[in-house]
């Protein structure tokens, strides 16, 4: 139950799809070259190999605890969390201003993933402390960027998002925590909420709370929730802890999966009221938090990656060592390692394909959000951050998707072994399964691509990609042989599935709606196997142009895309056939609510 | 959490789509009306959903426990078990002469499902006692089953099937238990067995195991395994028990779910030799214990409807109850319950579908089965019994692959709360995730699809069935409106591509295996889907001929037909290109393993 971080595969990816190279020409990356990639990474390795990963599954046998509003974590992860901190590895994407390393998100999500992969309830701590420095770094005044960005950064105090309310799941308009001004420039804040992740625990010195809150006559619903810094410990002028603030764990819940990361029920202000700092202005919180979301939503995305290439691994291993029945083609007379078996490879390959295709999908968008903020000029980088925005919603909903599809399988090779927990092949699905829901059901990333992603920019985004892929088809045409000829077929109707789905979006949307929606999140899902079928696509070019240099990688690559082309690129025709068709919704919304 | 038997879809299906009227002319039958079905089913509603499903979620907050040999059960599930038997339920399809109530296996399977879904975890032990029956009444000498088939099929004993070994999976060739001829009639049993589902616990007053294990001298491979009955505790010629026999509970498995049910590891004769009875002739147990293993396959496969259904009706409940956001067509100003938006019914109705199509396939297969076993002539028998035959692994693989995807839904519909235990959404999806596993994995029962199902009668079954959806599709021609039009497009298509890939397996099976076997779990979810679609098709075109009689009902099913059209059966094209254009094998046999 090891893991070792693929290397080899990542610096593929960030090297010949998502071109560290032209990342590395941006202004203030000069230095972010793909062997600084490769050192970053190595060192990411080891640290997540041998530090994290072995504390995946205690994890999950001794979940956090909570007693009498302290939370206990599991044994190991203090220590490892201060040896994160001490590695600069909170730091990594972050301003060198401030303690960070500056390094762009294309070296930072490698080093994500490989965390998560170690261990993922372990980096939810760093996810979401990564989410409340993006938001200081955006909204924060001065004042409280410098009072609490460096210790953010260094990994001695973390972060939280709390915008869930027992009333209001992914439903902001409902919320209904309250800041009272003091007249000092502070607030008071009342309420409850729920879902907090990482919302108490014993790992660093300190909690910085950013809360979604009303204040007093504020407007309804989500035009009227401001943001809002509420530390555990208040922090005096000098930077030193202060006293306990008003805010309290009163329990964590009893969970599926992710067990060791606690997930709290944070109760504010129950004596006297918690003491809050405004973050930017009144009533633009939610604009705030979007911040945080969408640099939170890629982050989840890379983690359905991680957990599905550790499930692949495990998987892996098991099936060259179980020995069991002979080959059904009789190339062995007796009982062979059931990687032999046509079935376990097959999953085996769904699994490899679906974790290799998300992630080079994924480094690619993180590329697009380095052009989109660092790019000299501003049209390139409307162009990249249009994309990247376009791309979030499908690595985030994709990636955990198919997450979960993946550590499903992994279970699967290991037959009846697989469903004992003491193997740990059903860790992995577990922790998945939250995947799908957290930062924003699968439903609600539908709804984001199709509303603020297709619909709002007249699907100009969505065709600019469609435009790319053109060319990398164009590309496959000069190549002949059974890897590309599947590929170029099955990415053809892949791009045509896609381009249709996305008409239909566009001409649809307003007349009919309950249509449009219906099929969001299969219009969500045949874009994330198309994208990253052209992203294999790209691969098998690469890969075959330099077959000659390294047989044995270069030759998996090949054969992993045409086993994506010939196995998973064909669903997006189905799916295209389930929303166009179909036109989403009539049988769906012929029955009546008690009909149900 | 409740449990109510959908006893008007049951009845629908046992009535319209299975005929009973048929089957209740078949020879021994007579007394088997729809009447008598309705009867039946009424009573089992009441006595699971009042008795049964309340300690479902009991048994995964407190699971059997093993303590010095001894298994203690669930609290409430011996005396559960007594009012089990009592009523006679272990009883309903085995002989009258044995004290059991000979219904049809028609009438038996929706009291199976109800069972299964009102408690999965407590099912399994009537389920294994099912087994052990029918493998007695097939083989066993009739002193064995004098002594023991009225205790089992009272439900005062219990019974399970002892086939795996630490060794052997799924393998039983590679079994070693061994079982020594005393002389007197009997053998003295030495081995381990693991994986023994209820193989000890507190329930019964006695346990019959029913073992493989190899006599002296015995043949290598599977044509050496016998099959001998051993019970826990031995029985006195007047049907008293007598001393403890030398099988023992050496401890008991920590699951992903189904936790009520134990998952033992039994020791024979570490004490000088368990006292075992041959079964029918040495060297046959592999033949009678698929006897057994075919038909624990179909309720396995009964087990996924079950699970689904009752994760559905959880998740269709709380959409109704959940308040959350406006709907997206304006249709209202406030939040309304989520069921209005369009993902969370997208899900809902794709479960329903779902289960809906793969109850009527499995109720449809088991009026085959009481043709194969009752019809008075023997080519109808034989008829009958190639269909069933054909039915078992596709109900079996099919309804347990679904039943993953459709209660990982059901946690999905929650939202975060379908990640918190004790909601109890994620029990289901626990439970579930044994079932593609347990009595053959999904690769073997694609397998057995394939080779014995397929190959082996040149396709005579399989084209049988495509002989009659055609007469389905003529008839859905003689129909206009959407849902007729989708169907009759969508299952042509399906139908096409269930013929093609039986013709690929025919045309492949003996030159290119692999190539076959790669795509048999393919094939198996291909054929799940066209055949389910098919009696969706039929239930479409009964329920529009009997819409006036009952709008609601009817209408629902036009509609979750129709929804199954749209949205179901467009992925049999996919699994079809997955099949035959891609050979199944190229991108995935390209790689060596150590290039996993």
């Amino acid at each position: 139950m090891s893991y070792t971080a693929p290397l080899k595969d990542m610096l593929f990816v960030i090297e010949e799809l998502a071109d560290v190279a032209s990342v590395s020409a941006l202004p203030g990356f000069e230095d972010a070259t793909l062997e600084i990639a490769q050192a970053v990474l190595d060192e990411a390795a080891k640290f997540n190999g041998e530090v994290l990963a072995p504390l995946n599954a205690e994890g999950d046998k001794h979940p956090s605890e909570w007693h009498d509003g302290k939370v206990t974590t599991t044994p190991g992860f203090k220590e490892a969390f201060r040896q994160y901190g001490e590695g600069g590895w909170q730091g990594v994407v972050h301003p060198a201003d401030f303690g960070g390393q500056g390094l762009p998100k294309l070296i930072a999500t490698p080093c994500i993933e490989m965390l998560n992969a170690a261990n993922m309830s372990f980096a939810l701590c760093p996810l979401l402390t990564d989410g409340a420095i993006e938001a200081l770094l955006t909204a924060g005044s001065d004042e409280l960027k410098q009072r609490y960005l460096p210790k953010l950064i260094s990994g001695e105090w973390t972060g939280t998002m709390n915008l869930t309310e027992p009333q209001a799941g992914s439903d902001l308009a409902l919320v209904r925590t309250r800041a009272e001004p003091q007249g000092d420039g502070t607030y008071k804040v009342f309420g409850t909420k729920i879902f907090i992740t990482y919302g108490e625990h014993d790992m660093a010195e300190n909690i910085v709370h950013l809360v979604l809150a009303r204040t007093p006559g504020a407007p309804e619903g989500v035009k009227g929730i401001s943001l809002f810094l509420v530390p555990k410990f208040l922090v005096d002028e000098d930077g030193s802890l202060g006293e306990r603030n008003d805010v309290h764990c009163v329990s964590i819940e009893h969970k599926l999966g992710i067990k060791a990361s606690p997930t709290a029920v944070l109760q504010y202000g129950d004596h006297g009221g918690a003491t809050g700092y405004l973050i930017g202005e009144e009533n633009r919180g939610v604009e705030y938090m979007f911040i945080m979301m969408n640099a939170a939503r890629f982050a989840v995305g890379v983690q359905g990656i991680a957990v599905s290439d550790r499930a692949y691994q495990q998987a892996a291993a098991y099936a060259k060592d179980r020995v069991q029945s002979r080959p059904v083609d009789g190339s062995a007379k007796q009982s062979v390692a059931i990687i032999r078996h046509p079935d376990v490879r097959r999953m085996l390959s769904t699994m490899r394909a679906l974790t290799e295709g998300a992630r080079a999908l994924a480094y690619v968008a993180a590329a697009h959000s380095d052009f989109a903020h660092h790019a000299a000029d501003a049209d390139t980088r409307a162009f990249h951050s249009a994309i990247y925005e376009y791309l979030v919603p499908i690595v985030k909903g994709w990636s955990t998707e198919m997450s979960i599809d993946v550590t499903s399988l992994g279970v699967q090779v290991h037959g009846g072994m697989g469903f004992i927990e003491e193997t740990g092949a059903a860790q992995h699905l577990r922790d998945a399964r939250i995947l799908t829901i957290y930062e924003g059901t699968t439903a609600i990333q539908a709804n984001d691509l199709i509303g603020r992603k297709t619909v709002r920019d007249g699907g100009a985004a969505a065709r600019a990609i469609l435009a790319q892929i053109d060319e990398t088809l164009a590309a496959l045409e000069q190549h002949d042989g059974a890897p590309f000829d599947a590929m170029h077929r099955r990415l053809t109707a892949g791009r045509a599935a896609l381009a249709s789905t996305v008409d239909f979006v566009l001409r649809k949307a307003k007349d009919d709606p309950n249509a449009v929606f219906a099929g969001g999140v299969a219009y969500l899902k045949l874009a994330g196997i198309v994208l990253s079928g052209w992203q294999m696509a790209r691969a098998l070019i690469v890969a075959n142009a330099r077959r000659a240099d390294d047989p044995a990688f270069y030759g998996a690559k090949i054969a992993t895309a045409h086993f994506f082309a010939d196995h998973v690129l064909p669903q997006a025709v189905a799916l295209e056939a389930s929303i166009v068709s179909a036109k989403g919704d009539q049988g769906m919304f012929a029955l009546a609510e008690d009909q149900f």
